[in-house]
Parts: structure tokens; C-alpha cells; sequence
């Protein structure tokens, strides 16, 4: 009966991001949907773009919370369009909210649509919101055993970002075993390594999206 | 729709807890549900529990799990009586799977039960699933920001543990902005602070649990 009631929210979902994805490509409107735990850099990440492409590209930003508006201020200072999404508790953000989302923006202004996701490494990546990609954020302080534990997100991915790689040394985490979980999860999956503290990495991250908001 | 779906689940999860825990009290067995996102440590601190507390009390171990049997293989070298329940994906441990997994325990030979939850911040924290108590767990490199934006869980819980003390001076996590924020969610909520690589607060934890299994 659980299985039934998931399958038609999936459904009703389904439909919804193939409007979307119909819509946005009419507009010539990337999005990007992050995904990751809470507290895998995911609002950081976006910091670090926004201060970096908002000159560059026009980006707006769909904002996804349990609870508060925190990520959303701390974005504030962008001066961009943002629209914050709480869940109220709910443990993704489903495609009818994306869909209301979307319709606050100006498409014809926009280049890109970056999704903060709500912050969980199961729901989210079981849903289709009409994104172009997901991007799945994990930093090494949640072990290097993930890809393998929870592989729906990282076979859904296009681009997973291995963060807070400054704090590998004083880890377990040992990258040979990640990136063969990986492999076999996801043969594709490009992957980019990143800190934040020494903005190590972030240059790849913004050639990545720079070759695929030009392909 | 999406809500009165939830609710049903929530009723239904409700009903398999009351029986569950009213069968735990007869047999004077306790129940603790470990919940926290991926990779905070819910399986070291088994281990390191497990280690110290097998010669005195008897322990088994329900293992959630999205996929894979890592944990549970972890635990094995305890020979303790291990149920895994393998939730394909799923993003919390319902409790008629809970209630399985009890009736495969001899709950006579039995002091207490451990779940360890499916990893996600968010899911498990709306089911009761009979246990006497939820003992959540959050790691410094999540940030100090979690107990607002997460709130459920962290009213939920009994227990707060504070994982990865020892990475503290290499983030940018704020103790007084986090106990700020947890009293603001739930002022009764113990917290205690652990570190697995030098052991430190272990002992703060093993005194809680002697405590709550003698009262």
C-alpha cells in the first residue's frame, strides 16, 4: 500500500518536470538541482558561484527548507531572484512546487535556475522536478562508503562534488575506495573534488558549468 | 493529497508503535533509535557501545539500510543478534518492519534493542516506531545551523550527540550558536559531546545509557 501511494506521487511528478523541462527549454533556461545531506556545502557552493557567474550569467535561485529561511538570507546579498520552498517538514521538493517556483521568475531574463534541494541524500533523489541535471554534493566527513549505501542519487547525477576535501587528512575516508563505489554505481558520473576553505577545485566546477550552459 | 497520504502512513506507524512498545515493556526490554543523516557516525558509536557494554548487558541491533549490508557486517564480529532491514531505497524504517524484526530477537535473553535508522535527518523523525527513545546525532562538520532547519527531529529526540568534537577547530561550527539553537527546539534534550578518534565523551554516553536502562 506505501509502495501504491509512492508510485503515484512519482507519477503525478512525471508529469509535471516534463512540462517544465518543455517550458524552460522554450526559454533557453538551464536548471541545475542540487542535492546532498544537510551540511554538505551545498548553500556554500552556491555562495561561491553567485559570487563568481552573477556577472557572467543571470541566475535565479529555487530555495528548499524544512524549517527557516536561513539559506535563502544568507543569498540575499546576490541581489537575484530567489523563491524559498518550506516543506514544512516534507523531505523533498516535488515538481508542483518547482513548477510554482518557476513561474515567480522572468524566464526571458534568466540563464540558469539553481535548486537548492532540501537537505537529504534519499527522497530527493527519487524525483524529477524538470531539472536538466542533478548535481550531488557529498564531503568526505560522510565516509567513503556512500555511493554504494545510497545509490539512487549517485546514478541520477551528472556531476557529484566530493567536498571538504581540506579535512581529508584528518579522515578515514580513502578516495580509491569512494571513486570505485562510484564507478560501480555510475560509470558516467563526472566527479569534481572541492574546498571551500582553500578554494581548491572550484575552477573545474565553473568550467563544467560554463561548458554545459554553452552546450 | 500529498499530506493525507503522509497522515495515513503516520496512523497506521502509530498503531504497529503502541503494540510494539507495549510488548518491549513486558519482556522489560528497552528500544533506541538512532537517527541521523548519512555518515555521522551511528555505526561507530554501535561499535564502540557494542564494545563496551556486551559483557553487561544483552544487545541486538536492527540495521535500516537504503541498500548494501555494510553496517550490519560491521557489527557482526559482536555476535550479537542482528536483524538488517533493507529498505531499497526507502527513506525511513517503518514500524510493521520494526515489528518483524522483533519477532525474530528472543526477547527474554534481551536488555535492549538499537535501531539503526535509515541515514536521513529528515524521514525518520516523523515515525514512532515503539521505541523508549530517539537519540539523535549530528557531526560538527554538519554545522551549527541544524537544529532550526531540522527542527522535528531534535524535538523528537531524547538525546542529542555531538559527533566529530575533534574536527571542531577546523570548521567554522559555533557551540553557543548551536546550544542556542537546540534549546530554542527542545530546552529538555540532553546533548553530549563525543569523539570517536580520541574516545572522548564516550563515557558521558555509557552513563546515560546505564542510566535509562536501571530507571
Amino acid at each position: 500500500m506505501e509502495i501504491k501511494v509512492m508510485k503515484s506521487v512519482l507519477n503525478e511528478s512525471q508529469n509535471k518536470a516534463d512540462e517544465i523541462r518543455k517550458l524552460l527549454k522554450e526559454k533557453n533556461v538551464k536548471m541545475i538541482n542540487l542535492v546532498s545531506s544537510p551540511g554538505s556545502g551545498k548553500t556554500t557552493l552556491l555562495e561561491k558561484t553567485l559570487e563568481h557567474l552573477k556577472d557572467k550569467y543571470n541566475i535565479a535561485v529555487i530555495e528548499g527548507d524544512c524549517a527557516t529561511d536561513r539559506d535563502a538570507q544568507r543569498l540575499k546579498k546576490y541581489n537575484i531572484p530567489i523563491v524559498l520552498i518550506n516543506t514544512e517538514g516534507g523531505c523533498y521538493l516535488p515538481s508542483i512546487s518547482i513548477e510554482k517556483a518557476i513561474n515567480e521568475f522572468d524566464l526571458t531574463d534568466l540563464d540558469i535556475i539553481f535548486i537548492e534541494n532540501v537537505g537529504n541524500l534519499v527522497c530527493p533523489a527519487h524525483f524529477d522536478v524538470g531539472e536538466n541535471v542533478k548535481v550531488a554534493i557529498l564531503s568526505v566527513t560522510e565516509g567513503d562508503d556512500k555511493p554504494g549505501k545510497y545509490p539512487l542519487l549517485f546514478r541520477e547525477a551528472a556531476v557529484v562534488i566530493l567536498n571538504k576535501i581540506d579535512l581529508l587528512q584528518y579522515t578515514n575516508f580513502n578516495k580509491d575506495n569512494f571513486y570505485n563505489d562510484l564507478k560501480k554505481v555510475n560509470s558516467k558520473i563526472k566527479s569534481i573534488e572541492i574546498s571551500f576553505i582553500n578554494e581548491e577545485g572550484l575552477n573545474n566546477w565553473f568550467e563544467w558549468l560554463d561548458d554545459f550552459l554553452n552546450n
